[in-house]
Order: structure tokens, then C-alpha cells, then sequence
């Protein structure tokens, strides 16, 4: 049965009122911080501050724009590797990110910078990275969903995810006080499962009809490489961006780089012990390269040391290119569950494993190893958890990957259930993974699997 | 007719001659600036300047490199959409503009920067910026030629176009002192009505000869989105390279980044509801969704609030694509401007919005908004204007407008003449958007319009 | 005869033994430094630093990235030119620049930053720069052999590499005290050697079994064009990100910005005159354009003056055009050098240059033009060489171009030799430049030279 695709009423409708529902919000509720708005000048000489360059600007920038990367071509090209989806992978990765940023804004605003005085949201450029941070786990889910989902069904996605992801990260980061830089808990682990879940609800049985567009062609996979590599390049950037100025950032960064590096390593070890010849799969190389960096997210500011970065990199870029080997095709045919980009394997394992190695090392900290400011400044010891230890702290740490995870698969049976109504517009079995659906497409692929098109001048 | 398209002499002339010229003029006039130059440590002395840090180096070289990337890879893989012409639109691109930033640290050097004592220009970082700028506007006026004239045509279009873009720049920042951080005015406006007016004196009446290669093919379309998305995540750093140091280029970023934000979404929304069954245009997502960074140029360092920025993404996404739905084919079919790219939807609608908005938000600044301190820093109420009141700003920002304008218009009409002449070495109309006239191609585009080479050993 | 190129234990095992081998080393040998550790408060306080700006991180984490980005995306897709050999240009690139950087902290730590106190080597990001710079030299020597040898083969390659480069790098920058921000010598010309002299020693008689593969197809040229311009946009960064704060840093940026600039047009001119009817070659343009930041890279930090630059890029430009017209193909046919990517003319010629123009720059450096505490300050002379004059440095550089051509050519011969012993799984003549030989490639190139693919479903 062929379903309805027709989204000319639904897409714009979506994109136009909740567009105008941002204006309304901001209207209400969004300010520049006092180091955006012109009165800086007021405040820098009230509190003493001696040089422009103490504008947090000046500090998060030039990570901000790596990050801002990361989400509209790191991921945006990741998802391009399908031999007729990459206006779908790049394009509604757009539009998405450009919606959950706004909205972001607003629900992270609302839980973490609300001014008591006058209810208003100040807004810099710490904010706006946050805002990417929390759209990048609504793009995670969407690599589950890859193909087989309307637009109008991805902006419902990350409304609830953004909404959801704000919830657990105010719970983890506020309540908790548990330390996640990168983002493997309340980015990854949660946007993982968020996915998953919502990809198991959806579950197609008769998704096979679509099979002949789930794989690559030789270009696709080289505009997918794109993506992976904006992402392996700028994860430090990722997991430092808002780290404390001065040594957190620092550290962050060098924790990220060589675990990132470690993983490149044993992923084609594996890719290529697994097939005839030695042969190496570019899914693995695309994907599991990056497993370093999701695991380094919660552990990056701590002092790891680099060794323990490198481990954590070998162990994380072994456990993805299995997981693309063995449970991908494990949890389609046993769990029901259809993960398009595999991003049990980029996300959710190597998320779970930082936030396991988070609570580890936060739990054997100590003041030989990080001086006793240096630990009070690294896990932020002060007010109401001053007299909190490193062992508490471990545990914390642990009850926050929980956290993620149950939000994760609530939130995605509940926004699942949602979605899994018939009205969004979403493919039928057959046509999914095909571009044809939701674009205009003249010469699709000129010499992909369907068609020798023939001019039309010539025919 | 078969025009001669041969370029071997005229091409390399240009290229040598003209580099030739620049070596000599930059031995006579230019030199590094007071920062870049070795006597930096007795400047810093002299000066009681406490860090390295101060040099503007530190301020400005994050967002001079993402400039960078915009014109490169931004302006250049934009144009590559063309099904036989990306070799064009990313090679000529990448010509023009370095001979382009050339000419442009000359003639805004001369325009801005020489020192009165002696005759020479000091040129730092902000200069480079400024030179990419104004390369800007030339890029854009390719933008409405390109696939229709030669590489030599596109040397003297960027020859006159910085000589063009100096004087008018001097006029509207320095005669009427309108502020255009971002240039929606002096950069948008003024390339696109240049390259509008170009195109219109270069009709080509028989243009549909070549019509079966005005179109995309699918990776052709990928490629593009590349430009599209650098130019869409770095646009925050366009508007806020040369701001004013702390909050000037902190605010000029968050209200950026949420102008683009807000015109992607109703980007999406106008091209759905366009078509039957709603589906996407690619050309639409391409460059509507840059109309609010466009639109953003003149306001950005102003208070213009978080919501303002959305109100202006907001309206320019939804101009920009119903220029590409309706004013691209009225403008070819009755105004005879045949405009390849749809520059005026993307730069000269959204750069005359940017302009009114700054002339508006100008007019209606106020010391209870951006205190006494701020008002004067931010529209630099000081020396020869420093009695301006803000609704006199309001309309020198509107004549600024006008100045652009008419420079584009009057500009284009004469370069256009003298790129009429028929020495140039453009190609016939049959052979227009074609790489084979200006390119060695041994295989162009395996299976597109034309043929399917058989291989050689199999025939 | 079919060679053996299963690679299914080789490359498995050297990914495992020497990703195992790094943790250990750096377990034993590698710490944070003072800047990125949590002690970095402390040290603040002792030294009496104001500020968490003065961190090294903020002077050069932006140029970091750059050059990161140079490395994994810019090298990488510059080797996708290939029709069949995308995935090994980009991938094989991936993994060796991944293992290498690790390799580079270590042996460049043992040679420049071993702390005597208690043999640790202390790394920030200072470390993270110059192992992205010291791998850069291997990949350089890949473009020689690209298409030609096995992953196992590239690891050795690199392996020696890295250590060689370490060697020669002690000797010129310590040893001779010479100057070389950018690398012209210690990294360009050592690299290129390198790689020829491995080529030269592999030469492969029969490469013409495979000719049909060593040309490219139209998209593999846009490809390629991503990794050129990143390249070029970004090798300011490369040349000034390790040059000294302030005007060094500032000026080295100048310099290489207009040297591009100037070869851009040169390459151009000289493209289109070798050429009937003036057409342009992608293979100059993808390359040649680049020379003027090789030769840019010893003269970056010295006042050149931005005209110097001018002439350098213009000069370069010329060189690396007539390159690959005449030399690769007489190196080829006369020297049986057989070098894929021409790096003779991009990287050996121009670093050639580079190191020239550096002595000369040198010699010539006055306190007239310098100033006293800048020339002091440009070539750090002080302490053992406090009384070197300008002309006994300019031999100095002199020396230093001898020392890495040597290196180049005597470490490409032992390593050759190493790497011409069957066991490393390198394809066979007819085989090369095939990425079916070490990838999982399913529909290879859909309209490539040797099939049209009947889909599945239609046959």
C-alpha cells in the first residue's frame, strides 16, 4: 500500500509556526549577556577588567565555530553515504539543527540561565554552544532513523529531544554535579538510546523492499569521509569547548586528539582482520574512527594522563568496529531494532564507555595528582558540594550515565509512539532510503541502480 | 557562429601582466603595519601595551580564517552545482579572488589606510579581511555570469569590480560614515546589482542552445551544499570580523547565527509548499537559507535583540525563495537579465533588507538601550560626527544604501560594455556552462547528457 | 604474475603491536606540561600571570586547528584525484597520519623536550602542532608512491619517516640553529626526497599494465579541489603556528597570504599557454597554486616585505607548472622516478626555493629593518649563538636545505630498500592504483572504465 507522502501542508505549517513561536519566546525571554550587549564597556571598567580580550568571546570562539562545524558538515556529511539519500543525510541534518538550536536556546536558557530579577534568558556565546551540543543528540537519534522518517516527523523528533535533552542535562549537570565536558552521557549515551528506542518503535518488517538503495556508491562513501573526518579533526575542539579556561581546555584537548588517534588504529586493525584478504569496510573507517572522541567526552578535563587516553581510544575503536560486525545486524534481525548509521556503535557503547571511564577516574582522583586547587577547580568542589569526595563523586558520576540512558529509552518509546501515527508523511517500505520522496530530484543519479536516463533531446 | 574561445595568449597576458603590477605597486606602497612589523616590541613598550595577546592578531585572525573558507570553498562549491561546470565555478573563483585580494589591499589601502607621512599603506590582519571582503562583491557578480563568459571576462569584471567596491566603500563608511560590518550594503548590494546590470548588457538572447547543461546532477548538487554550508556556519565570523573588539563582535555572532537560523526554516517551508506533494528544491536550500546572514550585514553589531535577528531571517528566507520561485524567470523572460546563481534573491533582496533594517535600527537606537558609552562606541559618535544623532545616522545609512545601489548599476553598465567587445574569448551559446571550452576534460562526467564512453578496451 | 596482497594479518598486527607499543612509551615518557596540567593555577600564581589568556593554548590552538584540518582533510582529499583510488588517498592518509602523530610526540619529544630532571616529556599544544607538521613530511612522500603500495608498506614508510624527520629537525633547528617556521626545509624538502628516493627505489617497470587507472574522472577532480583549497586557505596557519607571538605570528601570515595569492596567477598563466586553445589543466591547478606556500615557509617569520612574497609566490608558481609539464614526465621516462602526485614539482622545487629564499632573507637582515631587539628577537640570537651575524646565519640556513636533502635521500634509500622486500602485500603492476585491491568496494564507480553495472533486479 502506498502511503501517503505528501508533506506541502504539514512541513510548511511546521516550519512556520514554530518559527514564529521562536520569535514570540525570544521576544519574551531572550537577552544579550553583559558580554554582548553594549554595556560591556560599563561593566568591564565596574569589574576591573583590564582588556577586551577577558570577553568570554574570545575565549570559546574559534571552538564554537569547530563545533558549529562538526553539526552542519560533520554529521550533515556523515549521513551523505547512501547512494540516493545525501539530500536527505545533509539537507534535513539542516534543517533540524537550524530549528533545535533556536529551541535550545529557549529550554536550556529556562533550566540553567534563567535571571531571577527579571526572567530573561542572557544569551553568549557559551549559550550558543550549548544549544549545538544539545542538537548534536538529536542528530545522533536521527542517524537511527536515517531514510525511513519525514521531515516534518525529525522537526517532532527534536522538539521532544531537545525538551528531553535539557530535562536530563539540567538533572546530570545541575542536580547531580556530575562533570561532562564532551558530552558522552548527556550528548551521546542519551541521544543514542533516544534513537534507537524511537527506531524500535518504528520498526519496519518489510524495510527489505528498500534494500537495493541501503548501500553506497564510491562517491557517496568519498562525500561521507567529509563528515568523518570534520568530526575526527574538531573533536577537541567538542569535548574543550566549554571546559574551564586555561588548563581544563588545554587538557581536554590533548586527551581528545590522542584517543581519537588510538581509535583510527584499531579500527582498521579490526576492519581488516575481519574480512577475506584483509580488505578494509569504509563503514567502519567512516564510523568507528571516531569512537575515541565520544568516549573522551565526560573523562577529557580530568587529568587521564595521555596514556589513559590512548587506552581509552584503543578499547573504544575496537568495541564500535565489532559492534558494526556483529550486533548491527544482531539487533535488526533479533532486536527489532533498525539503525541506519549504526549508532549503537558510534554512539551509544564508546558513550557509555566514557561515562564508565568518567566515574572511574573521577573516583581515583586526588590531590597528589591534581594539587588541591586543581581538584577543587576541576570538579568545581565548592558551595553546595564542597565537601564532597572523589569517591562521591564517582558515584555521581555513574547515577548520571543512568540518568542518560533512562531518558533515553523513556523518551524515545514516548516520542516513538508519537511518531509511529499515521498522519507525518513518513515512506512506505519500499521507498525508503530514496530522496525521490521529499525532493526534487530531475537526474537522480545518473547511473545509479534504477535508470539509464535518456536525454530528453535525444529520446 | 562559433566564437573563438581561445585564450592562450589573452589569459596568460593578464595573468602575468597584471601580477607583474602588483609586485611593483606593492614595492612602492606596501608595507606591514606597526603590529606585523619586527619594531612590534618597541610599539609595545611605547605604547605600555602588558601582552602579546593585544596585537589585533589575536583578535582577528579566528574569523579572517573563516572569511577565508567563505570565499574559497564557500563562493566556490556553490557554484559547482552546475552539471558540466563545477570545474569553473570553483576554478575561476578561486582566480578572481586571488587576484582579487590583491588589487583590493591596494585600492582600500589607498582609499583608507595611507599614512599621510610617508605615502605608504600598513597593512595587518584586518586589511587581509578586508581585502577577502571586497572580493566578495566580485564573487557575487560572477555569481549571475557564471558558465556564460571567459576567465579573462572574469579578470576584468574583478579588475573594475574592487576599483568599483573601494571608492563606493569610502564613500559610505568613510564620506556618509554608515556603519556595514558585514556588508549587506556595500559588499551584497553593490556586487549583486554589478553583476545584474553585466548580465543584462551580456544578453544572450539564444542562451536555451545550452540549455540541457543549466541544470544539476545529483552529486554535482552535493558539492554545492559544501559552499552552502561554509559559507551558512561561518557567516557569523563574516559579520563579526571587523566589529568593534569585545562586545561589538560578540553580538554581531549571536545575532548571525540566529538570522540563518530563522531563514533556513522558512527556506524549507516556501520550497514545500511550492511543489506538488511538498518536495524540496535543492536550489532553494542551496541559497535562500543564506538570505538572513545576507540580511544581517548592516544590523549586526547593532542591539537589534536575539528576536529582531529571527524577525529578519525570518522574512528574508521567505523573499529570497520566492525570488527563486517567481523573480528568476520573470527577470530573464521580461527584464532580459539572465542571472545563473539567482544572485538577486540571495544578495541584492536580502542586502537591500540588511540595509533598510540597519537604516531602522539605527534611527531607533537609544542611549536607555545601549547607554550613553555604548551608543557613542557602537555607531563611533566621535570627531567630525560626534553631535550625529541617531535619526540623522538612520538616513546616512540610507543613502548608504542608495550609494551602493547606484554604483552597482552604473558600474555594471559600463564594465559591461567593455566586456561586450568581442576579444575576450567568451563562448558561442551553444557552449555556454560547458568546462570542455576552457578545461582539458578527458572524460567529462561519465554518464551525463551526452554519452556513455565506451572503454576503450571493450570496444 | 598475481602478487600476494592479502594483508588480513599483516596490517592487523602492526596497527595492534605499535598502537600497543604507544601506550607503553607514553606511559613511561609522555605527561602534560605545565600549561595543561591542573597545577597551571599554581603556576600562574608563581609566575605571577595575569591571566588564563597567556595559556599557549589561546596563542595557537586556532592555528592548530587550521593545520590539523591541512593534515587529515587537506592532504587526504588532495590524493582522492584518482578515478579508482579515493578511498586509498583519504583513507590511507587517515591511518598513517593517526599513528604518526603519536610517533612524531615521542620522537620529537626525546630530541627537543625532554625534561632532564625526570625524563618525562611534557607535551601541550605547542607538541600537538609540530607533530601534525612532522607527519605532514610523510604524507608528502605518500603522494610519490600513491596507488603504488600497500597500507603495511605506508605504516613502515612512516615509522622511518617520522624518525628520520625527528633526526634532521634536532640537527637543523638545534644544532644549526637555523630558522624554518613553515618547514620549506626540515619539512618540504626532506619529505620530498624522501618519497622520491622510496619511488626511485621501487620502480616499478610495468606500471603501464595499470596506466587506464592513473588519470582521473571528473567528480575525483572536485574532490581534489576540497583538499587544494584547504590547503591553500589555511597554510597561513601552517606557516605562522609555531613562529613567535605577536608580530611573528602576525607577519608570517602576511607573508604566505600573498605568496599564494601570487602563484595562483602564475600557475594559471602557465597552465593555459602549455595548453591548445589556452585550456587549463586541473592537475596544475590542484597543485601548482600551492607552491607559493611551500616556498614561503623558512622566509614567513623574516621581513621578506609583502612584495618579497610577491615575487616568491610568483617565481614558485612558474616552477612547479613547468614541473609537471617537462620534469615528471623526463623523471619518469630518463630518472625511472615514478611520482603520482608530482610532488618533485609541489614540495622538493618549491621547498628548494623556500630554503633559499630563506638564506638569502637572512643574510640580508639588518638592524636597520629589523630593529635591534627584532632581529635579536627574529633569530633568536642569544645565549650560544648571541654573537652569530646575519651572514654566518644565512650560511647556517644554507646548511640546513643540505642537511634535509640529504636525509631525504639517504633515509628514502634505506627505507626503500626496506620496503622492496616481498612481504608487505604491495599490488601488482596491473593492480595499482585499484582500491578493489585493500578496500570492500561493491559498485565501483558505476560508469567507470571497466563495467556498466546491470541492477540487480532488472537482469
Amino acid at each position: 500500500m502506498a502511503k501517503n507522502t505528501n508533506i506541502r501542508i504539514s512541513l510548511p505549517a511546521v516550519c512556520f509556526v514554530w518559527q514564529i513561536a521562536m520569535i514570540i519566546l525570544f521576544g519574551v525571554f531572550i537577552r544579550y549577556d553583559e558580554e554582548s550587549d553594549t554595556h560591556w564597556i560599563e561593566h568591564r571598567r565596574k569589574k576591573n577588567i583590564s582588556t577586551n580580550l577577558e570577553n568570554d568571546f574570545y575565549y570559546r570562539y574559534p571552538s564554537f565555530q569547530d563545533v558549529h562545524v562538526m553539526i552542519f558538515v560533520g554529521f550533515g556529511f556523515l549521513m551523505t553515504f547512501l547512494k540516493r539519500y545525501s539530500f536527505g543525510g545533509v539537507g534535513f541534518n539542516f534543517l533540524i539543527a537550524a530549528f533545535g538550536i533556536q529551541w535550545a536556546l529557549l529550554m536550556q536558557g529556562w533550566f540553567h540561565h534563567l535571571d531571577e530579577n527579571d526572567w530573561k534568558i542572557k544569551i553568549g556565546v557559551e549559550n550558543l554552544i550549548n544549544a549545538d551540543f544539545c542538537v548534536a543528540s538529536c542528530l545522533i537519534a536521527y542517524g537511527a532513523c536515517l531514510g525511513k522518517v519525514s521531515p516534518v516527523q525529525l522537526m517532532v523528533l527534536t522538539l521532544f529531544g531537545v525538551t528531553l535533552f535539557a530535562v536530563e542535562e539540567y538533572i546530570i549537570l545541575e542536580l547531580l554535579h556530575a562533570k561532562d565536558a564532551g558530552g558522552s552521557m548527556v550528548i551521546h549515551t542519551f541521544g543514542a538510546y533516544y534513537g534507537l528506542t524511537i527506531s524500535w518503535v518504528l520498526y519496519r518488517p518489510l524495510l527489505s523492499q528498500s534494500r537495493h538503495l541501503q548501500g553506497s556508491v564510491y562517491h557517496s562513501d568519498v562525500f561521507a569521509m567529509i563528515g568523518t573526518l570534520f568530526l575526527w579533526m574538531y573533536w577537541p575542539s567538542f569535548n574543550s569547548a566549554i571546559a574551564d579556561h586555561g588548563d581544563g581546555q588545554h587538557r581536554a584537548v590533548i586527551n581528545t586528539y590522542l584517543a581519537l588517534a588510538s581509535s583510527v588504529l584499531t579500527t582498521f586493525a579490526i576492519s581488516s582482520i575481519s574480512q577475506n584478504n584483509g580488505k578494509l569496510d569504509m563503514v567502519h573507517i567512516q564510523n568507528a574512527t571516531l569512537a575515541g572522541g565520544v568516549a573522551m567526552g565526560t573523562a577529557s578535563e580530568f587529568m587521564i594522563t595521555p596514556y589513559g587516553s590512548l587506552i581509552v581510544g584503543f578499547c573504544s575503536g575496537i568495541v564500535s568496529t565489532f559492534g558494526y560486525l556483529f550486533l548491527t545486524p544482531f539487533m535488526e534481525k533479533t532486536l527489532k531494532i533498525q539503525d541506519t548509521c549504526g549508532i549503537h556503535n558510534l554512539h551509544a557503547m564508546p558513550g557509555v564507555i566514557g561515562g564508565i571511564v568518567g566515574a572511574i577516574t573521577a573516583a581515583s582522583a586526588s590531590e597528589s595528582v591534581y594539587g588541591q586547587e586543581g581538584l577543587i577547580n576541576t570538579f568545581d568542589f565548592k558551595d553546595a558540594v564542597a565537601n564532597r569526595t572523589v569517591n562521591i563523586q564517582g558515584g555521581y558520576q555513574a547515577a548520571g550515565l543512568f540518568v542518560a540512558i533512562a531518558f533515553g529509552l523513556v523518551g524515545g518509546a514516548l516520542v516513538g509512539g508519537i511518531l509511529k501515527l499515521p498522519i507525518w508523511g513518513d515512506p512506505a517500505d519500499a521507498n525508503c532510503f530514496d530522496d525521490d520522496v521529499y525532493w526534487e530530484v530531475v537526474f537522480v543519479m545518473c547511473c545509479g541502480l534504477y535508470h539509464v536516463i535518456i536525454p530528453k533531446h535525444l529520446d
